[in-house]
């Protein structure tokens, strides 16, 4: 059974130094200006425990576009809300590609792989739009209430930007609409993605607002989001979904469920104990933080958090 | 070498009456429902010669939605407008799936396999946009100057219907911008390709209308549209293309080049010596008409104008 | 922490009554006469504990063929002989398709997905023949060590009657040796993979075999076949490809590394704790028990064993 | 209407000056040895006239590996030997694909696209070998005939090189007959396969061997291979299917049914009028001659000889 140790943050400034060398790697996420503008440099690194520690490591107070990381946040909502009938809309097999492909969704009638690659998370958006009227201010109210922070944002730029350079998830969006399986105008469900997308987070904040899923679905105030079943079938979609077409790979290498974003964060979650979260904008090619899985799969090896 | 009967219209009371009983087999197209509306039961065919003859039987005079085969048109105008430049933004090979598929746009990185795939339409569209102002205007000159028919419109209850069910199409149009391989925005370059589709004529109008095609790029006035080459070669794409995922099959069966429509029209040519429109609504599978390709069959084989 | 009760047998029949309804739905594989006669009202499951304990209810001691669960015995012994470099010629990666397809092996140049396809299990299969020399003495030998069955061995009528219906995997073969990813003929490779998947056990010795990957890599006597990160990869990679292509639904249902096989088994591994095998013949479309999903799915329910 | 000048001679005189600069581009096929070791300098190209005239120019009396171009004689001589049931086992649509391609395969249950793709002429060489009981002896004796000369044989040492590294046409087969589409042995078809690829030829025996398919059907002593309508048929598979995954663009540039092969060679067909057979070993991306293209390319616009 892993046990963090008493003294986590030396812990993270042991891991911050074994991967030094890889920060700065990797490619920073230049398809939109606001985010090819981020100092590759950054690395930052948050753990937040079920017991109420939460310890960081470099910049992990710095916001930065939380990015694919928001589609954890609006599964477990929608889940949360609207239960099940999510699964009839959207499937949870791994891709085998990558995240923005249009080819499986053909051959499977519009029905996407998993709600983490862009097509499933526009279902999601949708389901989500239909349920509260406000998908954003929904995932932004959990958050704040979560993390006590009710300054908590989309950065317009960062939304806008993404809007401008939308047409490959306006293709999904439409497509999966030709497929019948979108229920609000593609326009708004993409607004609303695209905002998600955009919430600027700490690596902190990431990891105080996802503790629930390592506490199996209760808040911060003891209400339960999900059920224990549902939450443990949310860390589940994460560890074999969540780090796009890498996610055989995350599994092997860290070995916890965890979800990556192209602004260069990871949220991974250690069932009952903790979240941890760390940022870095260089990615690899699957578009993962290169120093941030190194980071997460350090930690694993020096706490035996792996969940195998 | 083929040549035409004296008596036309006995050779197409003969292929009239060889396929009467393909009318009304197959599925009239019910994916918008001004085209679901049209009976079944019609069936017109027409031959326009390079001398100077117009025959017809049955509804021939009928207008009807030509859809795709507008798309010849398109072509045609761009290339003459605009040479050979389009080439570098659309393929010429057969695509060996549906009209609509993305598949194949995915793994050719957004240019199109062939201007006759809805994919590559899009792009011919947006090109005679850029070069005319008005792509759906230009193309309706060219038709009302070749058919004398001034008359000759889009179908605006069609038009709609068509931008109202269009979520597929707009996904092929926006993950081609996604590509760069889209000048215009996508929604102009969508409502004039839905215009043009909603066009509507008769057969003895799209043959006679076609003929520069038969006259290797001479419209009626003498004018050239097309070079010779360029003629020839729409001619090919016509052959190799022209019949949506059952180009081998037409080849095959009629060995002419043709372009067919949903709306159960095909347009075919005989190079050098006329063209030839047949109408009947009942589609296959491949969005061909039954009766179409049947009367073209028969039509090849009387007259002996297959070109191999 | 997940614990087992002390009183495992009668857990074994609640999992056994509670999923009862279930045995004898789906259909038995029938790609081969040998294992289309195995009646489908079987049902047995057995777990092995870490701390010595087997317990098992059913059918659980009668053989079956183990078909694709020979896999991870192959993955593993391969690993511990001769050490990672295997990745460089087998993926990690869901395959988000069918086992035995060939269109994610030629987009990727003959270099599978990961090791519980096919096309990976020959490649696994290639390496080990040539380590060994003789690649299913080294499984047997594994599998007659760990359980203390001298008399475990290859139905040979399954064997030959794989190879006689082989094609599929002949071509999976010939296409990787096309590649280059491929040392030994073809046909050798061939003929040890059959007899792999042609030895038969009952779910009492198939977990009491696997016991090593619950306790991280070490055998029976204390000798290590893997090293502990060694073994938390496999059963990483277990959990992640180990169900076909319903690999996601596995971890989402059950959220236990598992490998099933076309037999009607499924092998699982609870880290630390104890291994299960389940064997009930009737298969889903995906090639997996459906009474063994049902089973495990209730194990780890009741157990709270789930890795998430 | 075409007319093939008096001074056949001084006309290919003039092509191959004008494609003078092209031959040597490209890149020799080296797949094999016995194929890469052919000078890549080499031009030859030879008219065969319905009327009896056979002229050439350069390399034209040397003889090459004449590989996929043997699938022309095999489909003829099977249908005319067996009619159109093979039509039941292979289709007549262009692939959009690689020649050896195993996805399209896989995508349509191992019913190859049409008979010049890999797969397809296995499916026409298992048919052949059926019904006449020797694929390749049959397939020499129409070529010997049509040419009179009983030297024409095969290159075993090219034979056997294809046989050495055929693990791809290999797995092509195995696939076939996993979908219950072969009915010989598959190495048997592969035998004869690999055969007929290496039958050596020059290009005035291949222009002659090929007049039938000029003539419609009819073979040098008036005996009919197909019928008229088979012939035409023939031709209008080679205009669609003939040159890889670039049929279209041989079609738009060339506008004549043919046939290429990766030893350099490309034979076409005027219907009514003569065959043209080209060879030079420099070959383009999608696998067919360079300067062969361009030769054909200006021969057709010299005698205006396109069908379109």
């Amino acid at each position: 059974m892993p046990q963090l140790p008493a003294d986590l943050p030396e812990l993270l400034e042991q891991v911050r130094a074994d991967v030094a060398g890889r920060v700065g790697a990797g490619k920073v996420a230049d398809y939109i200006p606001a985010l090819a503008s981020v100092p590759g440099d950054r690395f930052g690194m948050a753990v937040a425990t079920v017991d109420g520690r939460l310890h960081g490591v470099g910049d992990w107070r710095e916001r930065f576009s939380i990015q694919s990381i928001s589609k954890v946040f609006g599964l477990a909502l929608t889940l949360g809300l609207d239960g099940d009938l999510l699964w009839q809309r959207v499937g949870r097999e791994p891709s085998g590609g990558p995240f923005n492909s249009l080819v499986q969704l053909e051959h499977e009638k519009g029905v996407p792989r998993n709600p983490f690659i862009n097509a499933g998370a526009l279902v999601v958006t949708d389901r989500l739009l239909s349920v509260t009227g406000d998908a954003t201010g929904a995932v932004l109210e959990l958050l704040r209430g979560e993390t006590g922070e009710p300054g908590l944002g989309v950065d317009s730029l960062v939304a806008e930007s993404e809007a401008a350079h939308g047409d490959l998830n306006a293709a999904l969006g439409y497509f999966i609409s030709a497929h019948g399986n979108m229920d609000n105008p593609v326009r708004s469900v993409l607004a609303h993605y695209f905002r998600q997308c955009a919430i600027s987070m700490s690596c902190g904040e990431l990891a105080w607002a996802a503790l629930f899923l390592a506490r199996h679905g209760s808040l911060h105030d003891g209400r339960r989001l999900l059920s224990e079943v549902q939450a443990k079938r949310v860390n589940a979609v994460m560890l074999t979904c969540g780090a796009y077409d890498a996610a055989g790979e995350f599994a092997y290498r860290v070995g916890l469920p965890g979800k990556s974003g192209v602004g260069g964060g990871i949220l991974a979650v250690v069932p009952r104990l903790c979240t941890v979260c760390v940022w870095s904008p260089g990615l690899d090619e699957q578009g993962n933080s290169i120093a941030g899985v190194a980071a997460l799969e350090r930690f694993a090896d020096l706490t035996g958090s792996s969940v195998f």
